[in-house]
């Protein structure tokens, strides 16, 4: 960045505590303008491990989420079920810190790479969301 | 599986030409019934590569073409903007082959391992779909 402040956060960084802290990130016009929302001004969010590739999560964000996870450095999700803002781990403590964000070829599906604290994505406990099979493993 | 021929296709097995054939999931009538479609009677599925854990894709199934693709091993979306089935890589030659298929804790997005066959899974020609960043890397 040309005043070397905003993007200043490396992509391991930790804080005082050892915790890791968020990546901003500044996207640009045109690639905001690239991601398009659906009817209810929705897109779907895929949240991997930057570690192990694992998918843990599919949710949602609407414009203000997107642009405060880019903010933050932090996954921000619309939750469609309460109609509000969802910051993820501000309830359960396992939040999702931003490493790489990416938008696909037809701009309606965003996959984040992120940095996963605590047990897990999902609010059963498990790590992903994506803990069970169809048919025989 | 009970009369040993259905799911009796291997994980990595290939065809006399060496190309690989798909792996045929016997998902329960629990697993299915698990799965909540959308208004629209779409579920979203995500494809991701089982070699490498990249997402290739993620696109959108109803309940036959989730059917045709657990019954033909190879990935089946629905395609939105064609309002029809969409057996992947009829078309471009670059077909999907099941290897795990799971659905997340809310039952409302699926989750694929594929073998990607070809070039890749995006019509741009790209290996993946995501393959554009958000602000500087």
């Amino acid at each position: 960045m040309q005043d070397g402040t905003v993007n200043a956060v490396s992509a391991d960084a930790k804080d005082l505590s050892g915790a890791p802290v968020g990546r901003v990130i500044v996207a640009s016009a045109d690639e905001l303008a690239a991601v398009k929302y659906n009817a209810d001004g929705l897109v779907p969010a895929i949240a991997q491990c930057v570690e192990t590739g694992d998918i843990l999560m599919m949710a949602w964000m609407n414009a203000e989420s997107l642009s405060m996870t880019f903010a933050e450095g932090r996954m921000v999700y619309y939750s469609r079920s309460r109609s509000e803002l969802w910051r993820k781990g501000d309830t359960s403590g396992d939040r999702q810190f931003v490493r790489e964000a990416y938008y696909d070829c037809d701009g309606d599906t965003l996959l984040f790479k992120v940095e996963q604290e605590g047990k897990g994505a999902c609010h059963t406990g498990e790590r992903s969301c994506f803990y069970r099979a169809f048919g025989e493993q």
